[in-house]
């Protein structure tokens, strides 16, 4: 059986396709030379699955999508404390190619408008901008699974357009908020955009974003959950510029685009997304990968605040016998999970008390800590509890 | 046993007692009498439990809590189009005190702000300001399941006070975003916020809101799913002010302050949370509302960006024969469950395959359609297909 | 002789009648009806000089250029240190119709925006808005040198249509700048701008304002010289709104527009001026009203920094003999006259002098103290200095 | 006899000197160096008088006090046309460190903050930026009436903190304004900057700009009086940054300020100023000058609006006989002069006139024009009219 979702990819692409307007901007001339007419999709979820249609394997310039990746890695770097000294959290209500520094501090607003993002770049750790850069590469490769490539031509094109930047990393120098040669940053900047990649990797690279930092395909962590959590938080309220609160009410689903036509979009428990199409909107936006992210978000009803109750589902059976009770718990606990599982407990009466963690694939220390805490109290009531936990999981 | 839940709520709160300063502020006669130590917190989940702790019970006027349910039933009465005509979706950028109207089209930049409030209570259909702030009151006391009442002394002092409202009415009426009569919209926003209610009812009402819209104790829906979905967006990117930003990465939980003092934060498919403490910070936060809620973030890993993979836990059991395979289904299917039950589908050799719904809670359209069409297919591979919809899920 | 300068004035009018465009603002019913064809031009000397062409007895009500008159009223009755706690004197770089309050204080950016003029006219001293705006009345009356009336149909007209400045009179009032009653302010205001003036009338208002505050007509004090060079150089930075440094640099005339269509320019120790034709263009100015100021500009080359080299003409003549000289001032002496005599009586060897002060038509108290130092220090000196001065100028 | 104005500019400076505050600015090494005691002024009248006190022949860099000069020529090298397309003449409403580009255009705001000094120094002819640096030394020289130099350490230390300029250089770059290359241009400004003055020299530099742009000493035009009169004005809406507006009403003299302590003044028809003193505020002007500004606006009614009538004086005499009339002309014959000439023509009856121009030091166009219409008409009345104009004014 050939996945309806592929097919239905294929179908979105189509209806998308007449979604026109908009051009290719002409800064760069190596992006200024792409095809008006690619047109790419790819979809990975948290389970490991990726779905693809159109030009997905199609390679690109990541351009400023790299700036999500970046940011975790200067935030693994240097920590988040450090990282608040350089840029700020909020929303700049300006447009793309705004400059936005607070007024008393110098700070960029946000670490995904271009200004930040250079003061991001600044602080990854290496001793040269080509270090740096290798490094925001290395990471976009373990993310995406396989190796990837700078494109020279494209760094160079980049450097040959590089006024604007050259601009703001003087002034970020003069404010205080770049501690490197500006040069030096542009140079590592330009090349961190080069990075070659396709719709497969980009979502790929999204769907470890949306699994909280943990590779669905081996589930090694490749990314720090906090951090994770706090890039993916930037992406929410800032990722689309001054579009980011309609784009969040309507689209729902945590986003960046690049100036090369692709826009990632990561829906934390679910999916990742990357669609490719060079004609760019005023914002600065893929003409047709805003509408297909329109389209995804109305027909699979993929949005931030359409989530499942998740607490439900954190106990498989209960066998409530008089005597005995046992409780098989499952799938990912976290609050609302171990939050069922008290009130089910709560409600048998039976003296002695069997958990069974056998299908639980995972915990996190808030579920954890209450769990042990009711284990704990019932104890204490005489209940006798017996803790089945096969991997080990309540003693992490 | 009693829940470790309602014994953390009381820890937290005896910890965030130390959150001093702030002030109250002084323009409403009645809220400049509030006592300062009053200390109050509730947690509701979308499985139907709430928890309380300190001064849960004590009544307060909800004040600019209450421009979110306004927001949802203004939605409601007049469509998100019409809405979208007379208020934006979009940060301030602005502290909370702006007026932050758009340059071009006088509309407010969002309905979280006082500007935009005022623009939405007007749109409310009802004839007079009574009328108008009555289904206010209506719509709040249905989602916290009590009836709740308008203070009339809040309301009396509210207009005394209300010189900035009054302003901001003139100016949009003189923009040409308020149709109504000014002094009648303040008059009503003015009882739309004297309208009295405790930290359970408002945990209750965040509760419905994390839900979908659908109460947790009936089953009954009591907002439009995607209106409760805009709202919450809102929530997310403009609820705190030109904090918002730093709000969302670091607590994570959609929220949305009073001038009495009060919190309320949604998290879906999780928890609705409200906090009460009447001193303000310079952003018009509680002290202690913030410090709560930035410790149950923290302790309870609640974040907007932190969810369960979603998809596993939708295939409760694969039992596959040579001949038959039976893939039992459970719980909250929509989109990632589907992708995973087509997974699971897709695994399966078996010639003949029963789908069972037995333990499904419900479907949303994404996911029947999805599963809808992986059936088809398999018949159309000559696969012989049982669905077990005893709750008739599938043809709805 | 007919005068050149009235037959010039016609030419003016006749060429920029082309200038076409703009239109009538429809907000106030009365100011709807005007006729679009209406055009009259007024030229008034500090000499006492009116030359007039066009619609120049033509009545209309003088709207925001009253904000001129009544601050150097309020300055009169509050002093410029009060009046400085309620509205500051910086451009406000927005356009007509912004609000401009500083962040911090509250204050409107400066007395010729709406919000500032509301500060301003509640500052006057009356015990009623009737009271207030009928002092400014009779204030426009004694300049204009005729009693002029407040046309009750635009007073209406205009309350009919006050919502804007509602608006902003409850904001001042919110944030502590409006210490009365918005409504009363609002009204007051509203009266003021209904004042029934000709370009006649306004001509010779500016005119006072550019011979220093007293009237060329009779030589009476009108308006306190501090006072009135206060508001001459609001004028110059902030009196044509966002535009204001472009009209200085290519008009260089301190002005100010009323929605009537009415400009009124002063030229400080030459002319005023006032022009009336009522269609707007976007920034709230007559078209053609700014048409023929330009016109005039340059043809006349009237411009702020155009001004005839001050200190020579101050010495009439110079008798140098050998023993005795004598030297004859005249004029307006200020500090380059007397610093030009200062320079004469250095030259002169001769031990008796006589500094004849009769042909001297004012000395300000800089040049009078500079001339009595230089006396003393002759004196001092041993030289035989009489002083003719038969107005006692220098005793006063 | 001494000049009682030594002796008062002596007493200035002695009682100023209680001024305190401020501090001498960091960035540059040079200026770090300055001696925070040097205190020095020099007061240059039109008439070709110059004063000083203190240490008026100290030298030190110019800074952006050049800025004035380099805009003069490069308005005289490019026309006023092209200049508007490169920089804007409105106040930028922000402080002396805003960039302030316009949002559409991406024109810096005006000539005077240092993103529009930047695209002015592109825009001075030159093949160089030593060759554009060394005209504006060159023009430096002539209104100093003496040979400057380039201050190579100060030039140099300039250049080692020169981010700001170098970013904000390049962002001019990206948007379109600046042609030239920016590390080019930033040298050049540098070098601009570094001219090395005294005060006598920048006040005489003053009243040349004060006298129209003619050298009072040798009377030689030295600046366009179009040009000057333009960036008199734009010294008038923009000099002091955000606190123009305040600056005019206040001191009421067109200024601008230089970073290593100097504020220049030019008062139109009447003197140029200069004061020293190193340590600036928080706006970046010389604390101490402050203080002098305010105390000669005051003592001496130095202000832009206090201006004589500059009518009555151009009559000199009047002989009016029954047959025959003569009216002595004298001084700078402008409009409001010629305006009183015509006056005093039109009261005499005598049939024949005779004018006489031997005592006028100078005649603009649109007073030989107005003048030259009142003797055709006089003679088209058959009035027998004699012109006795020996320095050939009226032919010109």
């Amino acid at each position: 059986m050939e996945s309806p979702i592929s097919n239905y990819l294929r179908t979105v692409l189509d209806e998308c396709r007449g979604s026109d307007g908009g051009s290719i901007p002409q800064g760069n001339a190596e992006l200024a030379r792409a095809d008006t007419e690619l047109f790419g999709i790819a979809l990975a979820t948290v389970g490991g699955s990726v779905y693809t249609a159109g030009d997905a394997e199609y390679e690109f310039s990541v351009q400023s999508i790299a700036k999500t990746l970046a940011y975790a890695l200067a935030l693994d770097d240097r920590g988040r404390d450090a990282m608040a000294e350089i840029v700020d959290t909020e929303p700049s209500g300006d447009s793309f190619n705004e400059i936005s520094l607070e007024p008393e501090t110098g700070r960029p607003r946000n670490a995904l408008i271009n200004a930040g993002a250079l003061a991001v770049h600044s602080m990854i750790e290496g001793t040269s901008s080509e270090d740096r850069a290798e490094r925001v590469r290395l990471l976009h490769s373990r993310l995406a699974g396989r190796e990837l490539t700078i494109d020279a031509a494209v760094h160079e094109a980049e450097l040959a357009a590089d006024d604007r930047n050259t601009g703001i990393a003087h002034l970020l120098k003069a404010v205080g908020v770049l501690g490197a040669d500006p040069a030096e940053v542009v140079d590592g900047y330009a090349r961190q955009c080069a990075i070659s990649v396709n719709c497969r990797d980009l979502a790929t690279i999204a769907a470890v974003m949306a699994n909280g930092g943990i590779s669905p395909e081996t589930g090694e962590r490749l990314l720090d959950t906090r951090h994770n959590r706090h890039v993916l938080s930037v992406m929410a309220t800032c990722g689309m510029y001054d579009g980011t609160g309609s784009w969040i009410s309507t689209v729902g689903i945590p986003a960046k685009s690049g100036v090369a036509g692709a826009i990632i979009g990561v829906l934390p428990g679910q999916v990742g997304i990357a669609v490719v199409s060079p004609n760019l909107n005023e914002h600065g936006n893929s003409v047709r990968g805003v509408a297909v992210f329109e389209r995804l978000s109305r027909d699979l009803e993929l949005h931030m605040m359409h989530v499942s109750p998740t607490g439900d589902s954190a106990v498989r059976t209960t066998a409530d016998g008089d005597d005995e009770a046992t409780v098989e718990l499952q799938g990912d606990l976290r609050f609302a999970g171990a939050e069922s599982i008290l009130v089910a407990l709560s409600r048998t009466t039976a003296r002695a008390l069997v958990l069974d963690f056998e299908h639980v694939r995972a915990i996190d220390d808030a579920a954890r800590s209450l769990l042990q805490h009711a284990v704990d109290r019932l104890r204490e009531e005489n209940r006798d509890v017996t803790v089945r936990d096969p991997q080990s999981l309540m003693s992490a």
